[in-house]
């Protein structure tokens, strides 16, 4: 039975927390917030004290810390927490400053910690099968990998300004894919994007409509779209072609009802958004990370794979400002 | 919060168990089954006691029975949880002999407690919004419904003996989808079937492959479809088709991803039987029920369904033995 | 090179006319029709002559006859082609009432001369890679069919008047499917039918919804309904399962162009009625008739099938008024 | 009634020879081809003369030139056809060397002479669909594109050495789809490749896997992705995402025909090649040309469009051989 402190009651972390409230091998004993009546609601709906950073890693009783709060918070939470022994479960990205997360990295190094890294796509039922069948050899060699990203409406705008820009915010999860499926990581990278969506988004710095080139050093090429909107829904779909065939993961539907009428065969929309598509990812990341614990294992994602894709996030706005694909 | 016990401790029953554990509104307090071992398990899983069903029904604090044990024992059992005055939830069918199932849902009426019976799928979620979607009239009037039903395997052939026929054990089901659907009653009812699958289960006096036909008064046309064995997993569908078009609720694949190959386009098979189709189905039927209690409102599907559905495979019977369609 | 004379300069026969016109093995040298400016249309666009039958039936030059003329003169026609010694191409069916059919195929088989009947859809590439299939034994034995046979909207109400009926002037066609995919002849029929698209039909003594169950000796069942009305295309499809599993032939829609949009997933409707949807089974057949002729094997559709599909159309309104299954 | 002078009787010519004889407004008269038993073949197929070029062109009756000869040959018969004052049809593309191609536009401009150059992908009825509703704003205003086109094998070394490179030979038809629906020039192009399929390809001095990234003025982005190989059959496809929603055109399948089996449901294959595939492309793009000249307008398609889908592999060439974007 581990028990779990958890940093964060906003969106995501409600839903960490309610998976690690019906996990059977562990229990939330704490919640952490900086707005006080957020982390008393969650910590109310699942039995949970609500805390303070300080004396919950102190708690020798807490054996894992769950990092759900805001971006600029992570690292230093980490560190604390690997300081005081703790497993870290970290949702993406430990920083978006690429030797900020570096240096965190050391420490959780040096303390001999378990970390686990959130990029929840892993653990989504398709991808996993899709990457299954890959490492099984069903396309033979890889030679291709598409993969498409859409949100299906841009955040808000104080929210574009403080994410580090759309590659180490959103396509960074692409980028964590990439590495995952080709199993060989890019040597080259090559981006190009546009302010399409929301001029708002430009007006900040940003771009809202991106594409990504990789390369790997054996030949395998990637390409990567991204984009903050698609009026049908959140689309996440991949395609891998290799000698002996193809496979692709499509999206998940929000049901298998079609109409068939005078305008048309209509079938239902995508899942709309990731909470939604990536709810039994979510279960099953944690009950990864749990199982990892309690096998003394490696997670499948650590925290190199959380820099690695800030790597390839960084050179891909190098190679938009330079229009020169950027060797990583 | 309402205190359940639960008889059955087999395979629908630990689907059952779960729910209920896992329901904020619910609590499961004791299980009874008549294998010691079973009920301990199950009970040990969730927190529950081993119990017997004389003391559970005494018991003022238990609220609600959900009967999930072998189908000779519902009718008693139901009878005995309304005498005592609790809610009842009571798997399909309440008998096999329709008239022990009227007589036994006029027990219920004269102790007026609620009794839902287990037909999970109205409560498939593709199921659910197709029925939503006939019921706003997006296909106009309806004039014809065709349902296909195949199992994956054929039950062991004990199962088979005991079981009161692929019409009354598998076509019940179906029989409840077209009442629901049509949303009118049969009045007429012809069917046809042979054994195609496996001789012994026409030793055993059953058919294992049967259509039936049904007309409502207004001339709704229903076409089933059933048979005990479907290599490629279990397939439940329904088309409905009206004046302004057609909807139809296709199979849940075990996933999105296609292998593009040599040998053709390949995509994933249907879940592969009940427990991973209507797992969503099951936990939608609980909160149903519960959420009745709670409300103090009729569930949707009562006992007088159970026994319809009933009635309708009496008179498919009789249609086989007579080859002549039967007046409802 | 076969020089042909056709009867008929409608809808139908302008199809067969342009499909002997571009077969490089036949020659249309004579059209006759009651309406002799439809006549020389169809005639001048393809370079034939008008003619009467008369003379065309005595030309030693024309080696095959196409009837395409109203249903009516079928049965005249193709004994008077026989008569004269000619190959004949008949469009279903011979003729309504089903003792003039069989003395007109006497006549035929008086005659020796090669007959084949237009049952089109066994032509169409869909269907015909099914049954390809379905022979090599892909799904094993064959246990149940399930034809779906739908039109974009009723015919204008003379039509039906003069139709034989629903099931002998639209049924028929899944009739002929059903003997030809079972590969084995039905023994046993069951109708159902209503009036629910346009209570005029019911006015002309006809139906336009029908559900038929047929049963053949071995067990195979079939199930085929019918509508008059589909607003979202012409709705042609067959499912075939077995003891290895499933086929399916679908609707072939109108492109591969698929729209994602607020409402949902549009893709494109099938092709709107049989010209389009069995063009290509036109010529095919044509195709099949005349390589017959060449190489002086019997065609895979003769009257006799004809015939056996008007006996099942004649069991299904018999079944409808008696409400019994009838035997064939 | 236009009177043909075809150049080239190999696969390609076969095609258009066929679509121009069964033309009713045009006439397949000569047929040159270096090889005569080639053009004697195919000209008896037809009722065509087997000629030379010279005489052919020197004919007044000769109306228009079809170039289906080699590539090689392409730049000289088109120039030679506008001094004749004929209408010149050539096969993409005008000459491997741009310059060439420029000065042959330039004779052909002096001339006056009507050019339609074979880019007959915008002529598949699929893509022209696609087309069709881009520019009647179905998705808004178009932000990303992604066209995947992998050719079922790799065609023969000698072909490779000759073709010019893949981006000349096989993507040329992307930059043309990019271009047209698009439309809007692209400003900027960086390209990718590897040799994954064959090495011979790349002792050849090519490559056989390639991904290109174009961007226009406006922003908008698009994705191409080529391959030499896919075992499951010709792929071509369309994505078009835009501000209301996207569009795609998927594959042809082979037929509508799926089996559901043990292994997984199973649908067919896309139909295999360019000749299949765009079997209706060749022939609308036949009826388009004579249309154009029968209509004295311009065709949709004309020399400086196979001009900048050129400067667009070049562009792709010299960002492959850089590492940079390279701007058009």
């Amino acid at each position: 039975m581990i028990n779990f402190c958890q940093f964060g009651a906003g969106r995501i972390g409600a839903i960490h927390a309610e998976n690690i409230a019906r996990h059977p091998g562990a229990s939330l004993r704490v919640i952490v917030d900086v707005d006080p009546s957020a982390a008393q609601r969650l910590a109310q709906r699942h039995g949970a004290a609500v805390g303070d950073a300080g004396s919950a890693l102190a708690d020798p009783a807490i054996g894992a810390v769950l990092v759900a709060s805001s971006t600029d918070t992570h690292a230093d939470l980490v560190e604390a927490a690997a300081r005081a022994g703790k497993a870290i479960f970290c949702e993406k990205p430990l920083d978006l400053d690429i030797r900020r997360a570096e240096a965190c990295l050391a420490v959780v190094g040096e303390c001999r910690v378990l970390l686990m890294v959130g990029f929840n796509r892993r653990f989504d039922p398709n991808f996993a099968r899709l990457e299954r069948q890959l490492r099984d050899g069903r396309v033979g060699r890889l030679e291709l990998l598409a993969i498409t990203s859409r949100d299906p409406y841009p955040p808000p705008i104080e929210y574009v300004r403080a994410s580090g820009g759309l590659f180490r915010d959103m396509m960074i999860h692409d980028f964590d894919m990439a590495r995952w499926l080709m199993a060989e990581e890019p040597v080259e990278i090559f981006a190009a994007a546009s302010v399409l969506v929301d001029p708002a988004i430009g007006v900040a710095g940003d771009v809202d409509t991106a594409v990504v080139t990789l390369r790997t050093r054996s030949g395998i090429l990637c390409q990567i779209s991204n984009s903050r909107r698609a009026v049908y829904g959140y689309d996440q779909r991949i395609e891998a072609f290799g000698a002996k065939g193809a496979l692709k993961a499509e999206n998940v539907p929000l049901s298998t009802v079609e109409f068939a009428g005078a305008d048309g065969i209509i079938s239902e929309k995508p899942l709309p958004f990731f909470l939604e598509r990536y709810a039994e990812a979510y279960r099953r990341e944690l009950d990864h990370f749990i199982a990892a614990l309690d096998s003394g294992t490696a997670p499948v994602v650590g925290g190199t794979d959380g820099v690695k894709a800030l790597h390839l996030a960084e050179a891909a706005l190098q190679s938009l400002q330079t229009g020169r694909a950027v060797a990583v």
